[in-house]
């Protein structure tokens, strides 16, 4: 690797740290230090010691890798969740996506890896210190160019200063105030999602979604259930994480009256499921 | 929307249909007829009427749902699967992904998708009748620039033709068989995955990747359980989809000998996934 | 085995059949008519077939299945969560069981089976069909001794016509309705349950439960996977069971005086999971 | 409660003890000194103070609680496991059931609290520490005269004295080396049972299972997930016990002929299931 990239360096009991590489530098650990200038220009996957002898591996990181070591204020999104909210709100190349809040810029993260370069995330938070931190993770991944940064609240008056955008993402712990303006700021037919903790919270949202002509309402959970990799005693990991957040997808449309309602096309949305 | 776009139709009971719209054209469904003609020029999310008089939405598919409609022969990934997958493994724009067995391109499309225009997906397949499925899938997709398509089958003496990839995906039964042709084909700390229904073939898998130096193994099972969306009776349904595969990661690395052993490595797998 | 016998047929691809053998009876499926005195006189474990050759099992029917084959006009409570229910109530030897509603007598038969001879559980039921049916799948298990019937629905006003039970398990859809009348029926420190499809009414019932000064308050769900018990392709069946419903159970206590409340108990629950 | 009553002391954030009251006595915990004097006399349910002024509720422990709480050398079976165990081997009144090993007794105290005076429980262990611990717990609970221990291994020529027993349960990590003793110490049609960690350990015992002659092979996993109980923010627990083991159940059939064979009847297990 080169001077200037990102690695992932791995040491014994999976132990994982996120550095930029640079001449001269190191990494402090307490297992050692590790000497940059040992690093430069050997391949990927290479395997170094620190001062004290312990093993590190230098790996290229992933997006996961990446998302999972980022500094953060807030409780960030998990990878498992990231991955199927870009899937089922199709984000990709060239999209325009709105988020709120910003938080420590994980979402926003993986969102501008997916939009590419002819892609943009417009993100909006009310704290600054929060956007400070977000704006330093995102440059650290490189993908400053691809986000734009909004300092501001939304309130109830005030919403977004978008229209037409392809997808919305609300997490913030009250979309349900907030889903007039996404229902502005989006595309008609365009995506909508969430994240919240509490089921209450969800019963709020979707009061909300129903109220805005929000239609083809998902949610769900994503479980993510690790194994130990053992061939001869291969089984489940004793514990796991048991939540995250409820996910919660919606589109909105065009209601020609209100006496054909929604609902029609909503209580179909188990069987769908199944099938 | 316009002529030649490709769209979702969703009628009662969340009855979905992807169709590319063209002049003159209509879909039959057995609640009436939709005109594309009655489509052309009104915005994503607009609601239309069949010839008996029963609403179709027509909404810009997302990639989840155009891999859920995808023609198929083969059990394909679902959206849970591919959206952990590509974010664990890293793929985005301009990165060079290997994969074989192509099947019904539902992984590749996926793939495709998330490499950009930049990057590339070469896929292996050793039945015509599913490359020529999948070629017309992806073809559906506007993909198919960015896949390059090989008629052949792995043996154990005849790997990939490609070096250095960045990531390789192995959906085959015996991925176990041809884990020297995967290590020979990705660069060093390249992004290994596979997908397996039964814990027999994960345990051959995983004494296969200890022989040929790949650590950092990964093995996981994504569970997605949806909701009713329903405010006053929030509640899970009542059936869920509860195995699909296990999926397994892993990173070919370099040791410098045997005696220091990948195993000091493993050993915390296990405690990194519980922190 | 002998005249009079309640007994489990299981036929080809799983077909079950709870019979009571009774000489010169038959038990008539589409797989053919199995004679009753073909059983009479045979271990149990036997196979035996029907007039068209095919093979049936004669076992002896646990708990489990004698619940799972009940004859029903409601929703029954499955298998998973009766056990669950019984151990985590301490429902044993010798006990007194209150229960409402009734419904087909599913978890009446559990608990009149855990209790033993000694024990008893008396259970009300507003509707008379039900009951009548209850009395009828209850009997046929040959535990009616054990069970009292009461014919009449609570209200606001009016609850349990008993005090100092054991236990105390409400299986209605408003249980938080009646929340004071199972206070005065159980015992202090007395154990507490119920069953709630939906979260919005888990919530109502926690707040009830909290008004009342039941403290311990657990909330969970039982959830069963099964496999395929293939040792060659071991591994999940495809789909299963995700959601019967969310189990409630708390226990009555003295509170000396309310500043010093329960909270303060309560806010460790979480912890104390997780140890 | 009385001199000599088991009782469950709950202190703050949930911190449990199970501790025997006798006049004079006490329990010393770090939130300070309870005095059973203070506690003898009062109603279950009662709330006393430590030395310190803490609060202490005094609960009659349940059978689920007991088990939690048992002294252990071993990893012992959770009571989601043991619930389930009992309904669906049918454990209750008056039965004969076999147990190896005896670990710290969990699942034998369970067992003898589930088949009452009129049952036994037979249960071998190899090792005396074991064994002597597992006595001790049981003896607390007040349940050895229900129970016979042996204090001998299984070997592959020795098995158990017992024949024609209603059930049997295999605590060992080899139950596939003693599936002939299980075979001959069931009774036809009687219920086995077995508990395992890994994968490998089940498809090694569905061999041997297959290999003697037991049907209605089930295999399957309780989990069990928490909620916390606040009514204005209900949602999932952040972590949860994501293994425990798999649990094996079997009944020994007679087979007419080996060409008419139990497959015919294994093959519907999924779809019984399912259903």
């Amino acid at each position: 690797m080169n001077d200037g990239d990102l690695a992932q360096l791995v040491g014994l009991r999976h132990k994982s740290f996120i550095v930029r590489i640079k001449q001269g530098g190191e990494l402090q650990t307490h297992r050692g230090i590790v000497r940059f200038d040992d690093i430069i220009g050997k391949p990927w996957g290479s395997r170094v010691r620190s001062h004290l002898g312990n093993p590190f591996y230098v790996l290229q990181p992933a997006l996961g890798d990446l998302l999972k070591e980022l500094p953060r204020n807030t409780q960030i999104l998990y990878p498992k969740d990231i991955g199927f909210i870009l899937i089922q709100m199709g984000i990709g190349e060239g999209q325009v996506v709105l988020e709120a809040g910003t938080g420590s810029g994980s979402l926003t993260s993986a969102m501008a890896f997916a939009v590419g370069n002819s892609g943009k995330v417009i993100t909006y938070e009310a704290r600054e210190e929060m956007q400070k931190l977000a704006r330093k993770n995102i440059s650290r991944l490189g993908l400053e160019d691809r986000v734009e940064f909004k300092l501001r609240e939304l309130t109830a008056e005030q919403g977004f200063d978008e229209e037409g955008v392809d997808a919305l993402f609300l997490d913030l712990p009250n979309p349900y105030d907030y889903i007039h303006h996404a229902r502005s700021a989006l595309k008609l037919g365009g995506f909508f999602g969430s994240i919240l903790p509490t089921a209450n919270q969800v019963s709020r949202l979707l009061l909300a979604l129903r109220q805005f002509d929000f239609a083809f309402v998902d949610v769900c959970e994503v479980l993510l259930r690790y194994y130990k990799p053992e061939p001869e005693r291969f089984r489940p990991v004793d514990r796991m994480v048991a939540h995250t957040g409820f996910l919660i997808f919606a589109r909105p449309v065009l209601l020609e009256n209100t006496n054909d309602s929604i609902d029609d096309l909503e209580e179909g949305g188990e069987e769908d499921i199944e099938d």
